[in-house]
Order: C-alpha cells, then sequence, then structure tokens
C-alpha cells in the first residue's frame, strides 16, 4: 500500500515528516481526489503517528468518507491555512526536525511559509522521486482502471469514424464524439481532444478548427479518456476516401512499421532510450527521420504526462506494471501527418496494451460515412 | 505595456532579472500563450537587454510569430533545458545578482535548479505580487475579449433551457450545452460544466451525474467560456415546472436580493470585504446565514480563480477595471440549492457586467421544454 511504503522509507531515511500537496499525490497516498485550485490541499505523515489530511471546509465531509485511514481537517477560507495546519502538526508532537517536500510541485512561497512556521526544521529531502518510482509501477486496480480507460478511447475513435462524411469539420467532429461519450457517462477527457484532417495532422501539436473534410484525406484522432482518475490516450490516423496514393501508403505503412515493432521489442528490462531507437530506427532507414521530431512515447497513469519518457538519452529499464504509450509518427509540412499510438503496459512477457483499435489502413471504412 | 510595467518596476527596485515559468504571465508579458505540460517555458526579463522566450523544440515557429519583443530560442527534449537556458542567460553578460522569481510558481525543483546554474544569485525578490496586481486591473482590449467570453455564457446557459424535459439527465443537458458550443466554435469551458437538479444543487462543488429532471425542480447551471484567453462565469438556477413553491420562490428572491444589491453596491474603491457584507446580511438576516457557506465572489481573468477575492477578511479597494463573480448562493441538504452569479468589472459608474442572462425565477420559461 502506497501509504506503508512510504512510512517505510522515512524511517529507512529517518525523515520525520512527509508533506505532499500535490493532489495527484495525495490521491495515491489517500484515495481521497480532489483539484483545490488555489487552495491548500495536503496529506502530512508521521512515521509513529496517524496521517493527517487537511483540506477546504467545503470538502471536508467528502474526504472523511473516502480517506478513512487519515485524521481530515479543514478550513475556512477566511482563516490562514498555514496556521491551521502548523497547529495541527504541533498537536502531533513529534520531533519535526527533518522534512520531506515535493520539490518538483511545491512552491517556493509554501515552502516560506512552512519555514516560517517551522524554523528548526529542515526542507533538504525530496520525495518526488520516490513518489515517482512507486507511482511507476501500477497494481492490478490501476491496471484495471487504466484497461476500462482504454476501452472509452477506442469507442470514442468509433464514435469519431462514424461521423466522417465530406464537408463535416474537425471541431464539428471533436464535438460529436465528447457528445456521445458524455451520454455514455464518460464526462472527462484526459488532454483536449484533437482530430485533424489531412495536412493540417502534420503539426503535432495542431488545434482543430473549421478545416472541412475532403475525400481521400487521413483522419488523425488523437484522444484520450479519464476513468476513476486514470488517463488513456490513442492516436488513429483513419484514411477517408476510396483508396490511398502509393504516397499516403508508404508514409501510413512506415510508420505502422515502426509502432507494431517497437511493441514488439517491449520486454520487461528494455530501456527507454533502446525502445525509442527501435521505432526510430525503421523510419530513418527509410529516409523520414528529421520527419519523426518527438520522442516515441510517455508514460501515464493519473495524468498523460507521467514518467516513464520513451525517449533517447532516457537509460531507465522499462520494468513490469509501467505504463506508457508508443505513438511514432511522420509530419510533412503541407502534406501528411500520420502518427499511430497505443498505450498499455510492461507484463512479464511484453507490451499488453490498453486500447484495441485496429491499425491497418482501412481500419473503420465500413463505419465510416 | 506589460512588458514596460515590470522593466520600470526591475529599475525601481534593483532587480537584474526577472524569471517567469507561469504560462499565463508568460502570456501576459509576450503574447505567447502555452501549455508546456512538465517541460520549461520561461520568459526572462532584463533590465537593459532584450527579454528572452525559451520554448520546447515543437514550439518555436509559433513562438517567434507571437513574441515580437523577444529573443525566442528552444531546446530539445534530449537536452537539459536549465543548461540551454543558463548558457543564453549567461550570454547577456549583464551582472544577475538579483534575481525575482514567481514565488507562487516556482518550484522549489525549479529554484534550485537556477541556484546550482547562478550560485553567485540570489533568489529572495517575488514578483507575484507585483504580476497579480498589474493583471487584477484589465485594459480594454481584456475586457472585450472577457465580454466576449460572456456573451458565450449567456448562450450556454440559453442552450441549457432549451434541452431541459422531464427524465434528461444532468449529465446530458452538460454533453448538449458543450456539443452547441463547439459547433459554434467555441471549444474550451472555463471549468468543468455543472449542471445539477434540484437538490443535488444543494452542494455548491457538486457533479453533475444521471439524476433525472423532475417537474417543478430548480436546474442550477454554473459554467463558463474561454475567449482569447479569458475566461467567463455565470450561474443561474432556472425553474423548471408549472409555478415554485412559497418556499422554493422564498429561497430564490433571497438569493436574488442579495445578487442585485451586491452588483448595485459596487463603486470604485469599495472594500471586497464590504461588498461580501452587502450579500451575506440580506440572507444572515432572513435567517439564512449558515446556508451561505462560501465567499461572495472571485476574481477572473485568465482563469476563473484569480484575485481579488471577494470575502470576509479582505481590506483590498476594488478599483476600476477589475474583475470579479457576485455569487450568493443558499444550500439546504436534502432540499434546494439556489445560486445566482454574474462576472463583470468595476467601471468609474458601478459594476458592468460581462454576462447578460435575465434572472427573474420564469426567466427562459418561454425556451424550456
Amino acid at each position: 500500500m502506497a501509504l506503508n511504503k512510504i512510512i517505510n522509507l522515512m524511517k529507512e531515511q529517518d525523515i520525520d515528516i512527509v508533506f505532499l500537496n500535490d493532489p495527484k499525490n495525495v490521491f495515491y497516498v489517500s484515495s481521497y481526489m480532489s483539484d483545490p485550485h488555489e487552495r491548500i490541499l495536503a496529506a502530512v505523515l508521521f512515521r509513529d503517528e496517524k496521517p493527517l489530511l487537511f483540506v477546504p471546509a467545503l470538502e471536508e465531509g467528502d474526504a472523511r468518507k473516502t480517506a478513512k485511514e487519515f485524521d481530515v481537517f479543514s478550513y475556512m477560507d477566511t482563516q490562514n491555512p498555514w496556521d491551521v495546519l502548523a497547529a495541527k502538526i504541533k498537536e502531533r508532537k513529534t520531533a519535526l526536525s527533518d522534512w520531506s517536500i515535493e520539490k518538483d510541485f511545491l512552491t517556493v512561497e509554501r515552502m516560506e511559509a512552512l519555514r516560517v512556521r517551522f524554523p528548526a526544521a529542515t526542507f533538504q529531502h525530496n520525495i518526488s522521486a520516490a513518489l515517482q518510482e512507486m507511482r511507476l509501477i501500477k497494481d492490478e486496480q490501476e491496471l484495471a482502471f487504466m484497461k476500462q480507460a482504454g476501452f472509452w478511447a477506442d469507442e470514442a475513435i468509433k464514435i469519431g469514424a462514424k461521423t466522417l462524411k465530406e464537408g463535416i469539420t474537425e471541431m464539428e467532429v471533436v464535438a460529436e464524439i465528447e457528445y456521445q461519450l458524455k451520454k455514455r457517462g464518460v464526462s472527462e477527457m484526459s488532454f483536449a481532444t484533437m482530430v485533424l484532417f489531412g495536412e493540417n495532422a502534420a503539426s503535432p501539436h495542431g488545434i482543430p478548427g473549421d478545416t472541412k473534410l475532403k475525400k481521400n484525406q487521413f483522419v488523425l484522432f488523437d484522444l484520450g479518456t479519464m476513468h476513476a482518475g486514470y488517463a488513456s490516450d490513442v492516436t488513429r490516423t483513419l484514411f477517408f476516401g476510396d483508396k490511398p496514393s502509393a504516397h499516403q501508403k508508404q508514409i501510413y505503412d512506415l510508420v505502422l512499421a515502426a509502432h507494431d515493432q517497437a511493441m514488439a521489442a517491449v520486454q520487461p528490462g528494455i530501456k527507454a532510450s533502446e525502445l525509442d531507437a527501435v521505432a526510430r530506427t525503421i523510419i530513418a532507414d527509410a529516409g523520414y527521420g528529421s520527419y519523426f521530431n518527438h520522442r516515441l512515447g510517455h508514460g501515464l497513469g493519473q495524468g498523460v504526462h507521467e514518467y516513464p519518457s520513451i525517449m533517447e538519452g532516457n537509460e531507465m529499464n522499462l520494468n513490469v506494471g509501467m505504463c506508457f504509450s508508443i505513438e511514432p509518427g511522420i509530419y510533412i509540412e503541407g502534406d501528411v501527418g500520420v502518427r499511430i499510438e497505443d498505450c498499455g503496459f510492461v507484463n512479464a512477457n511484453g507490451f499488453e496494451s490498453f486500447t484495441h483499435t485496429p491499425t491497418d489502413i482501412g481500419a473503420y471504412s465500413n463505419l465510416i460515412g
């Protein structure tokens, strides 16, 4: 369990107190999920005392129901939250000299607010890396949530495919996908849904607009959904028309080969950089290396930008339970953009995908129009 | 102009370098808007040198087109961004002893990354408050964007009203609103659209679900849209049915009176706490004080949680050009929830609203069902 893992680490490393205020980490240790905006949400862990969960007053009821292993307390908007928090921590009466903080999330202002109230404490230890590492390996429950998120991402592509017809705009397709998902109870996308037609897809970070769909264009879908706090992410480039040109087919097949061979190359222990190289070599050998101008993939979990990063220079070993995307692409400005992406996790035998939309160039031609 | 204001402040306060990495502040000084996720986006300002804009490689082209007053440079994912950034800053050859940072945004990790590379520098000065203060007062262009965002929020309520019929679920109404907006080109909401039926609205932070609409219930809409980087926010509680009960009407009229009188009380120089008290007194005098359990309003601009906070204890004077919401509510668990909210700005004469949806209890009865 996440909480026990951290408390063991505190004992090993003589940490007196762990202060978490990244909502994703608070959720990870307490099961309580909330976006406090500019307010303070914090989980405070001790070596030998019951942990504290500190929430805005409006959330106290919900937090109590969820975070059963925590003492939940709250503050009103009219109170100084740091004073309330410091008083509660001091009630615990533990020696509070060595704190560990989330250096990748805690702002300088918040650290100073703590420092003023605990002048004898040190804030040297960084819990971020340990938490990232714990969160890297997903357990069965987390994988089940991510599979469900993947299921909805696949459904979203199907919905999108059914929507395609000459003259429809990118934004209309986005609207239809999210509308149909919401009606089926899926209310949160994991990022802004991307639908790009033809050469618009040549920008990896393109934004859907009022471009109208024409015959014999590719349609790039890049989207994901949230399920129980976990994200999915899938990209498909469907062909809309009668028959792709030789050029379109060549680009597509190359990206597909890079995607398939990278997926096949996953095994426990492979380095992130090695996996990136598998896909990159295929595209580069065909002369399109400079048109694949981003990393092969990114980790995902509670969000779509977690570790591990699948890229050149990352020598991390990819181990069982790690979740990431594999998404090679070729982008030729003014011409074409193709990307094929699945997200999944490392199991004992290789890569198991959360998403299962078919990848052949004619996929869903039966659904389209 | 934002950039000049900050440079003047640097001269006054002997600041050598201002380091901004909050995307909202980067946008404010450079006009370049981007969400870099975990990557580094930074604007670096000097007293007597051209400012730098530092972006991920994929964004370099877009940034150059937009941030015309900046030298734009970028880094690849395979580079250490802090090394690239430090080298570029050192090329400027200015005395870089006194830095100013965004203490409310910069993480401890990022400050340490700077400190390692500039060991002789101090990072004591906090630019956050000055930026918040500058951003507090919106100029004509910003107000024009916010009026347009308000227009779309009003349209969204109309769409929602037309959707209402017995048996429809909250989430279906949300889906319909966002679908119709997207088809009209409005792709980004300023926060998760809230539609709550009857007693569900008694939770100020309620989440739309599959509750079905029944006759003679209130329907609470709380939503907003983004336009050109600026947010709107509006709440209406429409009555769905033939005739509200005496109890429903009493609660509604009380909230409306608090809303109207607070709006009428705005004048340049009034304190935020005084404005809060105008609405709160009306509700408290009627015996419902404990059911109005949040602040009267919040600032808005590039987001819906900016300054000024309209609440007890905030002695800030509300001056011309400041933008905020006025949103009293009464929430009785298991019974009813009513909130009426407009967002607008202080002008020479009082409050000018960005949103104009009618507020009488029968509003939009002609549109409904």
